[in-house]
């Protein structure tokens, strides 16, 4: 795929306002390239404020075939810690089977693994347009938490309207355990911050009489979830929405070595751990979680000092499952701040935008049994329902657009995303290139089907 | 005093290397001083591993004198924040009653208060030689915990004999309410680290699945106290020596505002808190603390990032109170931490130096009776016993001499020691130097009186 390496030689990290430039040069770069490929509608969508955005449209010659939208994006992960890649991530090299550099997995190569699929499609089927109508969406603002999704939505909607939405942005289980997802976790950050005073106080001066926002605060952290490790926000779990016993006995069905994914996913975690009753996979994908991303306060350097902080701040996030919802969750969180708020410290609470809510698909949706059948041809094996412990705008573009919203996705989860000398591998993307262009032929005629008296 | 002003021209920052040399020219220049002053025997000690200390010897006239030693240091704090000073922290100022710079209070202006005496003692008494042997041990580590302390006594223990310390590195109640000390507290500092792993998860692949240090050292923080605010380190306050009703007399005696100490001693905190059946002065005085310093882990910069630290540390230190020693309470901590450490966590525990014990002097200690009677003399108003709630070398120095340890000071609590814009109050200072050489007749003439039959 060299033209996969042209993209990402383009760094467009959008957290970073000095990237945006190059954010914008991405998008100019994948409308050109579905120009070349044929598409007859590209547009970039520049207007702001969110950042560049591409759209295209490929309409079937038949005007009666569904409409598929691919949602995916172009915008990329920071580099740091950037002394630890082995070649510069924006000098992306091939290396036996795979691609690396930043963006090659998430989500570049998904993205060209679509624009790959429609010329096999259309190779395949002798046709000069694709059996569905395709549209494609690629935002420039999901690493960033899609702030300004909702509003994309509110003013695009008219073009993004169709039947199905493949979301593109998840992964394989594993090369050897193909699967399809059905849903992603939703996300919820907040930053919490406990002042005492306003300013550190030697703590032989005034050392037992008055107030440790660090203690209290750690409190307040210690509280958060039992000694089995459930959650204690009051009412957490009233929507939380068991999985089937189909999906526990598929998610029991997937390899899994603790040691091995623990390699692969824990960072050097000695073992695993989480909310008694469920397996490892069920805690990443069905059960809600909140994590301490940061904790800061005091003196953190290097020797001593002996202080009281001024102020302590957390920073933490949840992870939410349908049918919980970041707007509920905050108002939980809020009151349990509030209720743990000791005498003498003023707490406050900070939310990150409006939080990702959570979304997942039955695996007996029909749109769902399609896709898995399409994977299981062109991967050629058995294939599993999974799900994803991250987070994405999906529940926001199914909820606004109102079709079934299922995932594509063939990179892996061990392709180091977010992190030094991430990769794909580039058979796999091959394979999911097949995925989506028997997909899109098996949705048109199963509409033909239906039209059959 | 002008030559204080010269003194504190030199930064002589022990905590910093970069500053030894002037930690050096520190004690050159007092040595310098001291001989002009017309001591007859002045030793800079300079062999390391300590930093310099100046050691100077006046003997009596009388060689049946008891011997008093003043303990004094002469390195300074660092300046941090520098951009608060009002002035070049080393480019002392005299304004109105007050001299202002780094060591004007702590502790040079103390020492400089006992040179002065000296030479009102000599005035005064019309003598060529002090009433008492007169020795000054004036070290250049206090700042940084004195850690060769235990060594240089051992070392030069002979030339430190002597009858009675004198430790000048203590304040004043108030201005308006002169008091001695009778003690300080101890104080031990601990580093605790968790780790989970060797790097920060992704909280989307692995949260809910693993350990979270963060949380798990919250969790430990937070059990550090129970809900009145005892301290949990089992046996911690077996060893607590409760104060005499007549300190507890004393202490409630003296002015307390809550708003004025917080304003002067709080950094800005709303209120006191501390442990329950105990005024401020008690908890700060005579019971044991521990307060977090500092604590850190994860992602602590601007904004959010979604991750499971791969570890997190806690600086905690513990103020002792008699008979608490830094030794047990370690113990008693490492015990502690090993209890809270939950499986798939590693703790370190390090300890800074081996902590600094507690010291206390009893109020009817003759010795402090009369310094008690030379205080009241020169501030001509009645005088209370108080304590210190920061820390210092007395125990060491006390145990290893094996002779009463008692305190004179005439600074202040909001001289801004260890802050910028630290000063002292010149008047004050004079009054100590008065009490001072009012101290060395009384005890010569005790001495005296001891010897009619």
């Amino acid at each position: 795929m060299p033209t996969l390496c042209d993209w990402l030689r383009i760094p467009s990290i959008g957290v970073d306002p000095a990237h945006h430039p190059d954010v914008r040069r991405s998008a100019d770069w994948l409308a050109t390239q579905l120009k070349q490929d044929g598409w007859p509608e590209v547009e970039v969508w520049d207007e702001g404020p969110a950042l560049p955005a591409v759209f295209a449209c490929w309409p079937a010659e038949d005007p009666d075939a569904p409409t598929v939208l691919v949602y995916g994006h172009h915008d990329v992960q920071p580099v740091d810690p950037v002394g630890k890649w082995e070649h510069p991530p924006f000098e992306p090299r091939v290396v036996g089977e795979e691609i690396r550099g930043r963006g090659a997995s998430d989500d570049k190569g998904q993205v060209a693994m679509h624009l790959l699929a429609v010329k096999a499609h259309l190779a395949a089927t002798k046709q000069s347009a694709p059996s569905v109508t395709l549209k494609l969406f690629v935002e420039g603002e999901e690493e960033s938490g899609s702030p300004h999704f909702r509003k994309t939505l509110e003013d695009r909607g008219e073009r993004l309207e169709c039947d199905l939405v493949v979301f593109t942005d998840t992964a394989l289980h594993e090369r050897d355990a193909p699967t399809v997802n059905t849903g992603q976790r939703g996300v919820l950050g907040a930053e919490i911050v406990f002042e005492g005073g306003t300013e550190d106080v030697h703590s032989g001066r005034a050392g037992g009489a008055i107030p440790n926002p660090a203690t209290a605060l750690a409190k307040l952290i210690a509280a958060l979830h039992d000694d089995d490790g459930r959650i204690q926000l009051p009412h957490f779990y009233d929507d939380v929405r068991e999985p089937s016993a189909k999906e526990r006995e598929d998610y029991g069905s997937l390899p899994f070595d603790e040691r091995d994914w623990l390699k692969r996913n824990g960072g050097g975690a000695q073992k695993t751990h989480g909310e008694p009753g469920y397996t490892t996979y069920e805690r990443l994908w069905v059960r809600p979680t909140a994590e301490v991303n940061g904790i800061s306060g005091g003196y953190t350097g290097p020797g001593f000092k002996t202080i009281i902080p001024a102020s302590a701040t957390a920073k933490i996030s949840f992870r939410l499952v349908p049918d919980q919802h970041p707007d509920r969750t905050t108002a939980q969180l809020r009151r349990f701040v509030e209720d743990h708020t000791p005498d003498g410290i003023t707490a406050t609470v900070t939310i990150r935008g409006e939080g990702v809510p959570p979304y997942a698909i039955s695996p007996d949706d029909p749109a769902n049994a399609t896709v898995k059948k399409a994977v299981e041809m062109a991967f050629d094996q058995p294939v599993r329902f999974a799900r994803a412990g991250g987070s994405g705008p999906a529940a926001v573009l199914q909820q606004k657009l109102g079709v079934p919203l299922v995932y594509l996705g063939a990179t892996l989860p061990d392709d180091r995303v977010h992190a030094p000398n991430e990769r794909v591998v580039v058979p796999l993307l091959l394979k999911g290139a097949e995925a989506a262009a028997h997909l899109w032929r098996m949705l048109a005629e199963a509409e033909i089907a239906k039209r059959v008296p």
